[in-house]
């Protein structure tokens, strides 16, 4: 029988878990927690070991836990620090607790956005190398990256926060990049767009409809993730010229764009960059979708 | 009698070599070889190879020597890979050569930058932690990260150069703010300068003149400083978000300006930082100098 482990993804609507197969990702007794139900009862902690019991008891051969919670860890994994969908629990010393109470299993915690990243190499659908950036583009830009197949922590714990990096226009990355700046964008040059294009001009376009039209070859669509590659693309360069990193994955619901940022993405790589990194660069979608977070966690006990 | 390590700082002009004093970084037996001399011979290794006979004959009691080189090696901290100024010796793996002449001893290989970064820990005037970034501003922008007292190698070994990460004006940041492009800085600011200063309006002004200039109050120079104070600020802020580490030693030649840069720095960290990173915060100026490579390399010995 392939080894099991017990997958936590803790997120501010719900707290999923499941059983995953560590050899080909498997999610089995599945379950999703009102997050809501939890907070409100004031003994979050409480009801998360209350569901890891039944987890437990239903699946006596798991030993190990991973769990990704949203939010800042302390460098040495066991606490939380600062978890802004549920803030009651910062500062709980979550690993002590739940290793007191389950003595026989092993529990890894992890930042979810981290969890994810390293879940791609255990679980995604291609190989990856053991050293690789991610970078997850959606509301906001998050990120993560992994060397020798382990989270990198960074000196305080909580590294690799591209979307707070310094850009263009005075503002951090995610700022120039996030879904609502990209919508913004979008609006403002459609404005300012004299050609034929297929993009709302009463301020209604949305990131699916960007999409679309890219996919149709719109050439509006295509110029504004032209736009949004370039900026992104210049974060990574220096992420890449800090971290040393040529492999990058990007995630996150706004990576649907991939296709359509990619050609400014390559052609800012190949200006900053020098052959020692263009040799190995590689920028690829990640593979993990909807299960990213679970698997993820699932990913902390290996 | 105090442990003893042999030091090698391998530079494009010379080959610096001492016995140094872990406990407190005094310097014995110092040689320094002519770099030319060795290439030239068409023996470089072998010639390095000879000196270390002769250092380690005179002090049998040393047992483990630091060498540090100008460029790109392994991350195994075996071979040499890109040595630009000497680059007859790029593939060489000089580790294993010189463990196989010296047995006994054990060798360490290190980048210049970063040796010079680890030996702020070991022979720093002050105490530090044991997380933090060091930025040497000169000619080019380099750096080095050490977390946990070592060397932060990233993904393929040669991690931090900030110098190349992309900054205003569509340049990397030593191009805004490496010495020449100061200069060039302090000439055109000096021509559109209406108001009184002791800066030369001939195109003779010297670094060290700015420094001069800047310590008497001047307002022009200051200004120049100003700018640069923003833009390694900028930076700055990329690193620690990536890095997560708040301590930073800044270093190199034109550290001279520490003082007159700083209040522009400081401006753009409280700008775009948090209370998480700005509660830890510490931007401070390198202690070693002229002994800043030889006693990074002893350093690689700890």
């Amino acid at each position: 029988m392939a080894t099991e482990y017990l997958g936590i993804d803790v997120g501010g609507t719900n707290v999923k878990m499941g059983i995953v197969n560590a050899e080909n990702g498997n999610i089995t007794n599945f379950y999703s927690h009102d997050t809501g139900k939890w907070r409100t009862s004031g003994h979050f902690v409480d009801n998360l070991g209350d569901a890891i019991a039944v987890q437990l008891k239903e699946n006596p051969e798991v030993k190990k836990v991973g769990i990704g919670v949203p939010g800042l860890i302390t460098r040495d994994r066991n606490s939380l620090v600062e978890i802004t969908a549920i803030p009651e629990i910062d500062g709980t010393p979550i690993i002590p607790m739940l290793k007191k109470r389950f003595a026989d299993c092993d529990f890894y915690l992890e930042n979810d956005a981290n969890a994810a990243a390293l879940g791609e190499y255990y679980f995604g659908e291609e190989k990856l190398p053991e050293d690789y950036i991610f970078v997850t583009l959606g509301t906001g830009v998050g990120g993560a990256a992994i060397i020798d197949k382990l989270v990198f922590k960074g000196g305080g714990g909580n590294a690799m926060e591209p979307g707070h990096m310094p850009s263009k226009n005075g503002k951090v990355l995610e700022r120039n990049i996030g879904k609502n700046e990209l919508l913004d964008l979008a609006t403002s040059m459609r404005a300012a767009y004299k050609g034929t294009t297929q993009l709302a001009s009463d301020g209604t376009i949305s990131t699916t409809g960007l999409v679309a039209a890219a996919a149709d070859g719109d050439e509006l669509a295509l110029a504004i993730f032209d736009e949004v590659g370039v900026m992104l693309g210049d974060g990574l360069v220096s992420m890449i010229r800090i971290l040393d990193i040529t492999t990058i994955l990007i995630g996150g619901g706004l990576s649907a764009s991939f296709d359509y940022i990619m050609p400014a993405v390559n052609r800012q790589l190949s200006y900053w960059l020098t052959p020692y990194y263009l040799k190995t660069l590689l920028v690829k979608r990640a593979t993990l979708a909807n299960d990213a977070g679970l698997l993820g966690a699932a990913s902390l006990c290996f």
